[in-house]
């Protein structure tokens, strides 16, 4: 049970965003630009990002709502997801990405930790200063919804199957108009 | 000199706020609805618990501008800024702002640090539901802005009087229309 007086039957995120639409409408907004809108960056590489920020900071919730939502997108499997999270250096994935993934890693660490080398390295590989500085975004806000979601003790199901059939179900809504009672 | 091409001569987060409009526009809104809106904390309680994280952070840019901020609103000096900052549990500040300030404290390490004594105490000294939310949204979205100010490595002026005049000069503009030209 959260800490404050949420409605029923909300889980994670969902219960705080009914009990304050307020602060839910720029949250969402944000989600959807970051994760959603128009991007070099695929939704489903965003989704990764916010999947492994999510991870390192053991937000059970948002690490697994949005990694149903990066499965969905990239068409793979909870493996695939699970090498990201615990060893992305190992992963099957674009060295880009790889790159984009180790400032994420420093980014939720603390800001400071972010090196110039970990930037030019990206770059070399192809990423633009867009793209570096979404994935800086999208891990500083992830590290927010992660504190959001547990800093207020909220309940999650605790059954991985949940976020994967919701995501697959949702994936194509977006943030932008996201209801959390629905 | 940022690690992305930002507009010259704007420090901190407003080179990337000019630089990417698109995420600007719901993180000022989010900041306007947490530190302006109508609440039973006041702006100067608001942003003084967006300093205190700032400072735990290690972010200078912001723990200057929202001092600089909070400050003005609660008609003080930089010293009794600088005793919530270095000892808020001695500092000369009511008992109720005192327990929100230890939960923003819990959140800043991690979500899963806030206890449920931390919040019996908070209620206990009179905090509604909605404070102690907005205390905990408070704390995660600083913990997301200095992420992003210091992950994208921003410059920013190294005179605290810079913040504390301009921050008279701008408290009641807001940050909904925030311009980071100006």
């Amino acid at each position: 049970m959260a800490y404050i007086n949420v409605p029923e039957g909300l889980p994670g995120i969902r219960g705080l965003m009914a009990f304050r639409p307020e602060t839910a409408q720029p949250l969402n907004d944000l989600a959807e630009t970051l994760l959603r809108s128009e991007n070099s960056l695929t939704p489903g590489e965003r989704e990764l990002i916010a999947t492994f920020v999510s991870s390192l900071n053991d937000c059970f919730f948002c690490q697994n709502s949005h990694g149903g939502y990066a499965q969905y997108f990239l068409n793979c499997d909870t493996h695939f997801i699970d090498n990201v999270k615990n060893d992305y250096m190992s992963a099957n994935i674009p060295e880009k990405l790889r790159a984009l993934l180790a400032i994420a890693e420093s980014v939720t660490r603390g800001g400071k930790n972010v090196t110039q080398k970990q930037i030019d390295n990206a770059r070399d590989l192809g990423a633009t200063d867009y793209e570096i500085h979404d994935t800086v975004l999208i891990a500083a806000a992830f590290c927010m919804f992660n504190r959001y979601v547990d800093g207020l003790g909220t309940s999650a199901p605790d059954n991985r199957d949940y976020y994967i059939t919701r995501a697959a179900g949702r994936a194509h809504l977006g943030y932008a108009n996201y209801n959390p009672k629905d």
